[in-house]
């Protein structure tokens, strides 16, 4: 007799279910549709001929090495190179607070697994990346979330969610994911001496940040919470675990990213990783120290910061021309989305279903809240599609808006 | 103020400690030492232009799918390629039963995030790989253990370990990590039996199942499972989730493996799975994938079985030559392991630091078994090193056994 496999099943399952982008991109993938609904990098360009290059070097002169098992840390030469970039905003990293991951994903999982007891609380923000919900999730988390705005989280905001005593914040810095915004330096600096004076850790996940397109780049928390507190010796020692990735700035396909932490942290992160997947594929990384190296990291971002740039400008434009009055959207100042805050009462499901029909997609809002009753919003991404196709699918999601928001039955307000 | 980091891990982390193996391992990667205490495949005999080729071929004609984000299940034409080679034993299995998983070690832990709730007890042999009892005790696992012999697990001792409960049986088929024995037909279908009537899951691990030197392949748990109950029809429904990989039949630098699992239990691991690394390199999938088609793979594991099996043999031979007549070890007819039962009262700690004195290296057995009290024992690779090297290792380590057993205090036995 076959097993009854759904009672075996570990309670933390029970919150674990498929993701609402997954499942909707399966409904966007007809090539006639515009899609702003994924996070995907330009794919046409990915610097295909370097990656050629670095593979047929890697497995010419060190194949014993790149087929074979490696550490759990990760590929010595790119904890050391990720260690020196990081040490370009003033804070000293050394090789002990790198850890190398398969994606930023892996990442978020292994952190939820350091910190949070089931029932622990989250501090994030509203809206927050839905990826780091699904991960923190299946440790049977819960949240406490603080508004953002176009400073990124309100700080004003922070002692009266600390009062639900969070095991740790979940912050993304810069150009957030899916809100666009940016956190300003005032509220970084407040945003440490506030985790500072609780005690309390930050999780700052960022992966846009070289993918700025106007303004100064800003510290990194990692590198405030060195400067005020001091943690500033050879090797970082203090409240921040730093997430970053490859995925933006060179390839996805490779799930190459990494965690930059205190050294004790380090350790134990790694104790996790062996059990979780061993290491990260030894081929990979080596393959990606090489195309990255010399120079060539910089060289590329400049160049896709250009591509973005012009289509988040494309976008803007087009939202600009086409948008009903009552539609509003963040203007980011990097990364791969906006953020798309619709009037009040607008059935966003029906809206993305009417998008869909007119052959245009986007991320319904309420998948990147963790709490009741999420206000009608969109994500839209600019990264994949090029300038045409971004401005003719604004304005089709925008004869979408119209026409929901005319046979929609009002909600009456209080 | 540095937060106290410690004092914020979750309770899960309590158990997870580094591996034993991972410890040794960093005393004896100088060159001078013979090693038996690694798990890996011969670097020589990596297939480097297969891959060079491969490499070449999927950037040239599919670079924007090999760099890109990809599903979670997996890349098609490579779980086709996995299902088509499971049903030659006979066993339905369709592309909805296989999901592909960064490296077997990530199997083994969404398997735990599927099945174990914290003091869930899994049914485990004696002894059993170390890497699973990682894995589990992660999420909190407790074990019961049944003794093995020279046919694999007695199943004739099912029934005590069974009174315990356990959420499902983890248990290695052929050629078994560490002790290198294999499940007769016999006990496998004695085995699927028992599983059945107690409508207990068993986890099949079989990383070697294909590295067979000597007697005929017996089939594999999953396939008896489907032929016992009639899980056999489009797509298989039974009570086995079965894992492989090709870590050993081509590289395991790439991290691919894969679980193969009713349909349910797939879309469930999948869930896990996007929360736990969103999916697993596009590019690798596609290079395994170009790498073993075409019957590539079978040539390959022919070869390796023809250098594995000199190695095995030379190491029989030399333990037959030199060691004192109390030790004992096994007759693997595949894999890469042998196991060494010393002597009642042998120091095994004293004994391995004695033979890396004398530069030749194993793995202490205590790391592969759950409960206390482990008998003296050693894991002893013979894949790695080249039939001089495995005959002066072996050499040397019985003199380090005579050394040790002549300077140590006997035990006194009731």
């Amino acid at each position: 007799m076959s097993i009854l496999w759904e009672s075996r099943y570990a309670l933390r399952t029970k919150g674990v279910t498929s993701s609402t982008i997954r499942e909707l991109l399966k409904l966007t993938q007809r090539p006639e549709v515009i899609s702003f609904a994924g996070g995907l990098p330009a794919a046409e360009y990915f610097p295909v001929e370097r990656f050629q290059e670095a593979c047929r070097r890697v497995l010419a002169e060190q194949s014993h090495h790149a087929l074979q098992y490696g550490p759990t840390e990760g590929y010595m030469p790119l904890r050391e190179f990720i260690a020196g970039r990081l040490s370009s905003y003033g804070v000293h990293v050394s090789v002990d607070n790198v850890m190398i991951t398969s994606g930023s994903q892996q990442a978020l999982s292994l952190i939820g697994a350091l910190l949070i007891n089931p029932g622990d609380h989250v501090l994030v923000e509203r809206p927050t990346y839905l990826g780091a919900i699904q991960a923190f999730t299946a440790y049977q988390a819960c949240y406490v979330d603080v508004p953002t705005d176009a400073d990124g989280i309100r700080t004003s905001e922070l002692a009266e969610a600390l009062r639900h005593g969070p095991k740790f914040m979940y912050i993304l810095p810069n150009f957030q994911n899916p809100a666009g915004v940016t956190i300003s330096r005032e509220r970084r600096h407040e945003l440490i001496r506030i985790a500072q004076g609780h005690g309390i850790p930050i999780v700052e996940d960022d992966p846009y940040g070289e993918l700025r397109y106007e303004g100064e780049a800003i510290e990194p928390l990692v590198a405030v919470d060195a400067e005020l507190a001091g943690h500033n010796g050879d090797s970082y020692t203090g409240n921040v675990i730093y997430l970053s990735t490859f995925s933006k700035t060179l390839a996805p396909g490779l799930r190459t990213a990494w965690i930059v932490a205190p050294k004790n942290v380090i350790s134990k992160l790694t104790q996790l990783k062996q059990g979780a997947d061993l290491h990260t594929s030894t081929f990979n990384q080596m393959v990606i120290y090489e195309v990255a190296r010399d120079g060539f990291i910089d060289e590329h971002v400049a160049e896709l910061r250009t591509v973005y740039r012009k289509r988040r400008d494309a976008m803007l434009a087009a939202l600009d021309r086409y948008m009903p009055a009552e539609v509003e959207w963040t203007h980011p100042d990097g990364g791969l989305f906006l953020w798309m805050q619709l009037p009040a009462g607008t059935p966003v499901r029906t809206l993305f279903e009417e998008a869909v029909r007119r052959n245009v997609a986007f991320v319904p809002g309420d998948a990147f809240f963790t709490g009741p009753n999420p206000p009608p919003t969109a994500r839209l991404n600019f990264s994949t599609v090029g300038e045409d196709r971004i401005i003719e699918g604004i304005r089709r999601l925008s004869e979408a808006i119209v026409q929901v928001q005319a046979s929609s039955v009002p909600l009456s307000t209080p």
